[in-house]
């Protein structure tokens, strides 16, 4: 398409700074985590009521972004999307016995016709049941793998730490359907290893233990950990064996249960960003999601479940990597990569080189789609608006500053993660960019 | 990014033809419109209960394309995309006397504290709350216009018509904040003509009409229907004078109020898949909406909300567009664009030219990226195939038949909408689709 691209304007983003909360619930909140004070002073999410936020513009393009990375990972592995229902009929849990497990985190709604629903907080009963209630498919048809990413719902007794204990969540779930265990075992390994390119791609360090299967039932589980001071696990992680597992697992923090290392430091606290499961016939049994064998006999599907905490893994990656007062993101979720700040009202600068910002802007949006926003609030200092790109954390911050009235011009690019400063001419910038920037090719949209 | 790109494929795809409904609710399903008996015989969408679907991979594939248009023209008009939560104060609802209004159609939901919440049938509220509640923003900051795309939840009496009429929909909602009822006007109707041109990339006959205010009261409001025998509104359209309303608002179903038309056409039903309220300050003010005048004063921001019917704008539009038993989607809207169909196992061709259906689709693939499927079931005769694939309104349909195995190859190209049938060799195939295909520009990933 050849149409005039819009222009990504600091002046027109809805970007409330430092919110004042006013609502009475708000007044409870517990900025107990650095990067929910981060993201409500920066104006990236606000809270509506306990646990409940509004995700403002900017943590919309993050969203998008690493929904992106997870689709094409997901695409790779020939899985495929669904949106499932928010409500599943409450029967389906009670068939499932899971209903008693987690009673108290459930949001539940009746209808008019006093129907009884659940909030979906996970849909292992609605996949199943899908499964079931369909044309019954020959085993030709497997391996099936179907996810979604959608807002997801827990009652939390004490929601806190913003978006990392929420009582809505965005999550990425993927249930998968094989013809024996063995297959079964073969697609959890191979989603395992595509939820870790994910954070490969992510880019924070992250560690995989054994899990423990909990109310959600299965054979075999395993969590993905970010190690942060503020995760609520307990993670133990042995140097010398290799073995890693959630303490509740392991069952001793003192010592690793394989070799007997007794380091000090083998316990961290994690945040989970991920758990999988390989759920055998828990759900598919009770609710009679089969196949058709090969002499078109009913047979009890094997299931896996693996949930990725989209809107936690945001969250979660602004707690390990940011500064005391300066957000940074991951590169490749940054929401916008580079930003460009145009000289001061009345300026020299601004009189001699008018021009530049938006000429700029086009180059750098035409080499990385809608990855630039133009800091046009010229009224105030180039100093400030450092300040505020700095607190925000776009990676790449461009300075149409004093030397650009220079001949050749040159425009000053701070490399915010490296704390580096160059001066380079147009040329120079769009290379040094293009060298160095993460986004050529996760673009929101293009 | 050079990667091996995945092959779609028919044996894949999760599509489970002619469901058979076995829950007991499914029973009650009320089969009455096209679409619906449609979207569930070709897999598309599947209950789970009554008013409430799952959106199978064809489903999301297609609604992904309606929301990337949405998106590139609110990105035109400067409208940002944030996500408002799915539960809002009760409370909230209470203060602008809308809870009273449409109490039995909304879910209600408690938490573990007592605290009561609705599930957001649409966001007025929780919009002009956010606004409340944040720093109070500078005139220099307006207008300001707040967009998503999410589900929100309705407790019909009697859901039918499948997405037509669901308890969770999908909903595209947009709210705009002015300084006065001038400039709030002057964005009411940018964002209607942003309005109007999706449809006309839609593609489907609408037309825009004056309507009610109903509950969601204002000034002004309109709405945008496509025109089907089986649409739940009246319709008047003068020929005559172009005075086009709902008959609730023209109260006559015999003459045009304006110019006593009494044409026996004047009538006619339509499908409502937008409405646009210019709401003024209903909402703005008792929630405390306000902006910081020029002596710092508050004053009450005048607002307005537009909805775009996400999911029914899908059903709809296979609802008017379609054949008994073949869907038709609108050319953007088809989940895949072209279909290529290979010989059947131990044919002639297969074994003249068994590599060409996969180089076929490497090069459109290239060309259409993402928009290509390969029927691969091989099994099924071509003609099988043939049926499934103008069943399921894939708009051309490539076949790798006999005439592939002659010197040089030609290959049958089915233009589905048009009826038609070409056999041309490799080079023309990619031209005559580059001419036709309206999906170039609008794939889903890339």
């Amino acid at each position: 398409m050849n149409k005039i691209r819009i222009v990504h304007r600091s002046s027109r983003l809805f970007q409330p700074l430092n919110p004042v909360q006013k609502n009475i619930q708000a007044k409870n909140v517990d900025l107990t985590s650095l990067s929910q004070k981060l993201m409500l002073d920066l104006g990236i999410i606000k809270q509506s009521s306990p646990g409940s936020f509004h995700y403002l513009p900017l943590a919309v393009r993050s969203l998008n972004k690493l929904t992106k990375i997870v689709d094409e990972e997901m695409a790779n592995i020939d899985a495929q999307k669904v949106i499932f229902p928010t409500l599943t009929y409450s029967k389906l849990w009670e068939k499932t016995g899971r209903i008693s497990d987690v009673d108290s985190e459930l949001f539940k709604v009746k209808d008019r016709h006093d129907g009884s629903y659940i909030l979906s907080p996970t849909h292992e009963e609605a996949a199943a049941d899908l499964l079931a209630t369909i044309t019954p498919m020959s085993y030709k048809q497997f391996p099936l793998k179907l996810y979604q990413i959608s807002s997801k719902f827990r009652d939390e007794m004490k929601p806190r730490f913003g978006l990392m204990r929420a009582r809505q969540f965005i999550m990425k779930d993927l249930y998968s359907f094989d013809l024996n265990m063995e297959l079964a075992r073969a697609t959890y390994d191979q989603v395992c290893e595509a939820y870790e390119r994910i954070f490969k791609l992510i880019g924070i360090n992250f560690v995989k233990v054994l899990g423990t299967t909990g109310n959600m039932g299965g054979s075999i589980s395993n969590e993905f950990h970010f190690i942060s001071k503020i995760g609520e696990d307990k993670i133990l992680s042995c140097g010398s064996c290799g073995y890693r597992a959630n303490v509740e697992l392991a069952g001793d923090e003192l010592q690793c249960p394989v070799c007997g290392n007794n380091d000090k430091d083998l316990i961290k606290n994690g945040i989970e960003v991920g758990h999988t499961f390989l759920l055998g016939e828990k759900y598919s049994k009770p609710l009679n999601a089969n196949f058709m064998g090969i002499n078109s006999n009913a047979v009890a599907l094997q299931m896996g479940s693996y949930g990725l905490g989209i809107s936690r893994i945001l969250a979660a990656a602004i707690e390990v990597g940011s500064l005391e007062h300066e957000i940074r993101w991951p590169d490749v979720l940054a929401p916008y990569s580079i930003i460009i700040i145009s000289p001061k009202d009345g300026s020299k600068e601004d009189s001699a080189v008018k021009d530049l910002p938006l000429e700029m802007y086009r180059t750098l949006d035409g080499v990385f789609c809608d990855e630039v926003l133009l800091d046009d609030r010229n009224a105030l200092t180039i100093g400030k608006r450092v300040l505020d790109a700095k607190r925000t954390g776009y990676p790449y911050i461009v300075v149409v500053g004093s030397k650009a009235t220079e001949t050749p011009a040159r425009l000053e690019v701070i490399d915010v993660k490296n704390d580096e400063q160059h001066y380079l001419s147009k040329d120079q910038l769009v290379d040094f960019l293009q060298g160095n920037c993460a986004n050529k090719s996760h673009s929101v949209t293009n």
